[in-house]
This record gives C-alpha cells, structure tokens and sequence, in this order.
C-alpha cells in the first residue's frame, strides 16, 4: 500500500517537491512529557524490547506535531547486546559495557547472531508502528556504524576522545578490524530484517566518525559504512549521517546512498560544495538554536531551507534534539517547513 | 638578546626553514613521570601561582626532548577567576565553577581587573621560564578565547554539548555580548602583559568554537577573537587555534593572525585550501595516533610535513597530548621531526 505522505521518500529519490520533509533525529525523546510518563515506568530495554511501548513512543512525536517520516523508537546499541556483549543503560550516565572488549580474546568471543532471533523484539515493533502509522507517512529504521559500535564497545561507555576504541584500533588494527567486520555482518543482516519488516528507508548514523582523520576514518569507518550501502541499497533508500564528517562527504556522495545527513557546523553551501551539489542532504540546525525563542527559530528555518534548496533537502536538526527544548520551539520548527513558501 | 634556536619564530613569520619547528600543545603535561611528582605535591592553582613551579613544569619536557618552543604552564580560567569568578579545579572531574553567571545580575558581578595586579604571578612565571630558557628557544603565552572562556563561566565545568552556555547566548545576546566583551578587555591586556613580561609568541584556544554554527561562530566567537588580534599583532605573533573551526579557516587566514592551528579532521590539504594557501599552519597530528608503535609515529610525521611542506608549517598535534602516551612515543614525534629531510 501506499504512503498518503511520501514527501521524505520523494525528496530522497531526488524528486521535486511542494516543499521539503521534516523529522528531527531524537523526535521521540525526553523533550516530550508523554514520553517522560511512559519513561517513569518502564526502563529503558523494556521500552525497546516491548513492541506496544517502542511503537507508542515512535508515533508519539507525530501525533503532536505531524512530522513527514517517524523514526523507530530504539537504540545502536541493540546491535552489541545481541552480540553477546553486555549493554546497561544507567541513569544520569548513559550506556555502560561493563565488559568491553580490549584484545583478540574479546573479540573472538563475539558473536554474529541470528537477528531474525536475538532481535526479533524489533521487527515485532516495526510492524506494531506500521499499524499505528496506518501509511500516514513513512518509518525509518536505524544502525550505528560499525565504528560508533566499536567506540562503546571498546570504551564500555561515552566518551570526549574514545580514546581506549582508538587506541585499541591504532595498537591492534587486525582484531579491530575483525571487530568491525562481525559489527558490519551483523547490522547488514539487520537492516535488511528492518527493511523487510516494513521500514521505508534506514539512516545509518555515524556519531563518532567525526574523532578520526579523513584517513583514519576510511579505514576505521567509511569502509563498513560502504559495505552497508552495497549490501541495502538495491532495497531501501539509505541515509548516512556521519557527525563532524563534513571531510568525508564527497566520498560519500559517491557511495550510493540517496541522502546524506549534514551537521550544523558545515554550512548549506559548504555541504552542498563538498557532496558535489547532486544529492539529497538532510540537517542541519544546529539542536541548541531550539533553545532560541519561536519567532526567531522560524526565521532561521525558513532561511536554511532557502540556503539548502527546497529540493534533494530534508529539514532536519543537525544532531538530537535536547532533552530541555520547550514543547512550543520544536513546533516552531516543524511549523517553520510546512508554512514554507518558496520566495 | 636573540634566542639561539629561532626556527619557530621564523616559520610564524612565514621564513624558509631547514626543517619545521616543532612543540605539542599540553607538553608539559600529566604523561611525564616529572610533572606527576609535582603534581603530587601541588594542588593545580598553586602550580599555575608559583613561579617556580611553573616555570620548571614548563621547561621539563624541553629537558626531556628538545622541543623548538616552550609554553608557559597555566590555564584558560585564570582569567574568568581574576575577573571574580571562583573557579575550582576537581580531580578526576576538571573545572568547576560553583556561582555560573546566567543572567543579567551575574554579567554585572564580573570585573575587567587589573591583570598586572590579579594576574602578576603568571608574569613572574614568564621571567623565571626566560631564565631557565636561557634564551635558547622562545616562550609561547596563550589564552582561551572569548568564546571558549563563556562556555565555562556559564556551563560551570566541562560539557559535551555546552547547551547551558549556548542557550544563555542564544536567549539573552545582550547580556552574553557584554560577557563576551568583558573577557575580551581582560584577555587583551592579560595577552599585553604577558607579552611585556618577556614572550615571544601568543597563542588564542578556541577549543570550544566548533560547538557553533558558521554564522553563530562569527557573532559569539570570531568577532572577539579579531579585536584580540587587532589589538595584538603591532607587538607579538599570534597564533589562533580553533578546534573544530575548520570552516572559519578562510576568515582566520585574513585577520592578521601569523599562523593557525589546524584539528586531525582537516587534511592538509583542504586546511591549506580553505586557508587560501598563504598563512602558517600549525597541526594536525591525532593525538590518539601518538598511541601507535614509535615507528608507526615517525612515519606518519614524515608524511604530515611532506603534506603540508617544510614552510610555513609548525609541526604540532592536533589537540592536547593525551595523558596516557607513552614517553618513547612522544620522543618518536619530536625526534621525527628533527630527523626530517625534505624529499
């Protein structure tokens, strides 16, 4: 059946639009208080692994402010847990492995599972959301890159410099790349279990891609991020959004992806410059200017959209949105690209 | 009197080399077993205060390895505590400011001291480092930018996002405008002394500015950075160095600054394009790459001068040195420099 709105799927096969999408990465988070009540009950895994939870929470965002694309709600790190490697996620602190890997051992005893198995809680979800959506507007499904799993993987939690995953990489780069490897079969498996689930598009994101040289980033990350664009994208239309990898958007221009997430750091003519002007790019406000009050959030959107192009763009934040944004700024912003007017 | 090794002065002055100087930004620093035993005994405010123990922290790694220049031992957030803002230093946690300024009122309570005055201990610190320099390299002064010191004083410690300091700007531009303006006088005439006191070179931290959009970047950081150049530039080279920054690297190039300090995630060459091609550049090195093998380390130093060429290039990390390098890995980086023949 087909999408009623199939605008974000139309703006990344490159189509000419009315106007452009909107979704904001994170949109089914902490900024939303029915969020925060079915968050006072139910930790963080059970909302992931429970599929009445995970699709509640993927479509609230939507009843409140009508955004072109849902986002499954879920998180990268599913993939490790199914890995074999122990994921907590604690309060106040983030993700915590307390067993993470640092030698050939660790990564031996990794395991490349049977997602239609270990993760079978998600696609349950995918299907539970597609009901919700009842072909409203497209879901898209979501992986870490094989690099931003090995960062928690090796660091065992958050980090400014990932320092011990580099470190781990640089000293070791045989197991490090055996890692990556067991990371990429596995997210390959699962995108492909995503999309046949009944996601309309997946976005890979790449969070930590942007604490590695341009060098080191092709042989740490892009390289599995490319294996993961050869393998999906005869099926779904694939998003890369790499955070700080503005050096690394030419070569994924040329990857056979169909749109590429931008940050807020790179401007809408620096982005568009350095992808080579033709393919779809999605961002990039900058998540703190939803801070700034309504009135002056909508001129700033209007004036990005202006910049990107209203064509081959997708309007989104140029990370996750903040945990204490107003519920009347990030309707501002939504707003801001369905009142869009081209001048 | 001149200093005997001046190839770094001469490469901030664009000069033809025989080889690039070369120093690492947080030299002296936690990864050297004499810095530990001072530290030990000395909480960190007190080793900033006492002459003589900065100036001996400053010139332990020069002992140990022979770098082109010093830099004075000292912290960014000297200045907001001269202007009556307390600021602590945990261990294990960094800075922390307990009374972070967020308002009108707070701005107010800030004062542009008398750095001559509050600040005379970091210039006693200058002399007895000249006179254990001897004049045989030159000393580097520095301070935070603008910006970067905001970022604490209204954070109140370190952050991953700085939202509390980007919201405050973002939402009250009046009273963080003024904020900004009341670090900008401080940090001149702090820079003016230091400059006085006897060294040779300044070097500006933006280590925070690539938090911002381009546009955001120029309203709250660039602009007080060039009224810190302007004023500077008649009376010492400077260099300014802007984590993250890469896309200010073209307005950088034109503002007087002598040389630019460059992050791992801009190539040589796109940091020598984007800076049109003329200025000194100082970088770029990982400094979690300083984790691979010595001869890993020398290696891919002899390809980061080729690439960025023996002129107007001072060879440098691309942030400060990590605490857990090895010492025979920084000397495989200062001595790879020094063996460096031009192919």
């Amino acid at each position: 059946m087909s999408i009623k709105n199939d605008l974000f799927l139309r703006a990344l096969k490159g189509e000419t639009v009315e106007r452009p999408p909107v979704w904001m990465m994170r949109q089914a988070g902490r900024y939303l208080p029915e969020f925060m009540a079915i968050r006072e009950k139910y930790d963080f895994f059970t909302r992931c692994r429970t599929p009445e939870l995970a699709s509640e929470i993927t479509v609230q965002p939507i009843r409140r402010y009508g955004m072109d694309a849902a986002i499954l709600f879920s998180d990268i790190l599913v993939i490790p847990q199914a890995m074999n490697i122990e994921v907590q996620m604690k309060p106040n602190f983030g993700p915590y492995l307390p067993n993470p890997v640092h030698d050939q051992k660790g990564v031996d005893e990794v395991i490349v599972p049977d997602v239609n198995v270990e993760l079978d809680y998600v696609m349950q979800a995918i299907k539970a959301t597609k009901e919700l959506l009842n072909n409203d507007i497209p879901l898209i499904g979501f992986a870490g890159s094989p690099w931003t799993i090995l960062c928690y993987v090796v660091q065992g939690q958050g980090s400014k410099t990932f320092d011990k995953a580099k470190e781990f990489c640089f000293t070791n780069p045989v197991a490090a790349h055996q890692l990556l490897q067991k990371i990429t079969d596995t997210t390959i498996a699962y995108l492909k279990a995503k999309v046949k689930a009944g996601v309309n598009a997946v976005q890979v994101f790449d969070s930590w891609g942007g604490m590695l040289s341009p060098v080191d980033y092709q042989e740490f990350s892009f390289k599995y991020i490319q294996q993961i664009i050869d393998a999906l994208k005869e099926e779904a239309l694939v998003i890369v959004f790499g955070k700080g990898c503005w050096f690394a958007l030419g070569d994924m221009a040329k990857s056979g992806a169909s749109a590429l997430g931008v940050d807020w750091t790179c401007s809408a003519r620096n982005a568009r410059y350095l992808s080579g002007g033709n393919i779809t790019l999605q961002g990039n406000f900058d998540p703190a200017r939803l801070l700034s009050p309504p009135a002056v959030i909508k001129k700033m959107v209007t004036q990005m959209i202006n910049e990107f192009g209203k064509d081959k763009y997708v309007v989104n934040l140029g990370h996750g949105i903040l945990p204490n944004v107003p519920l009347d700024n990030a309707k501002a912003f939504i707003d801001a690209v369905k009142e869009y007017q081209q001048h």
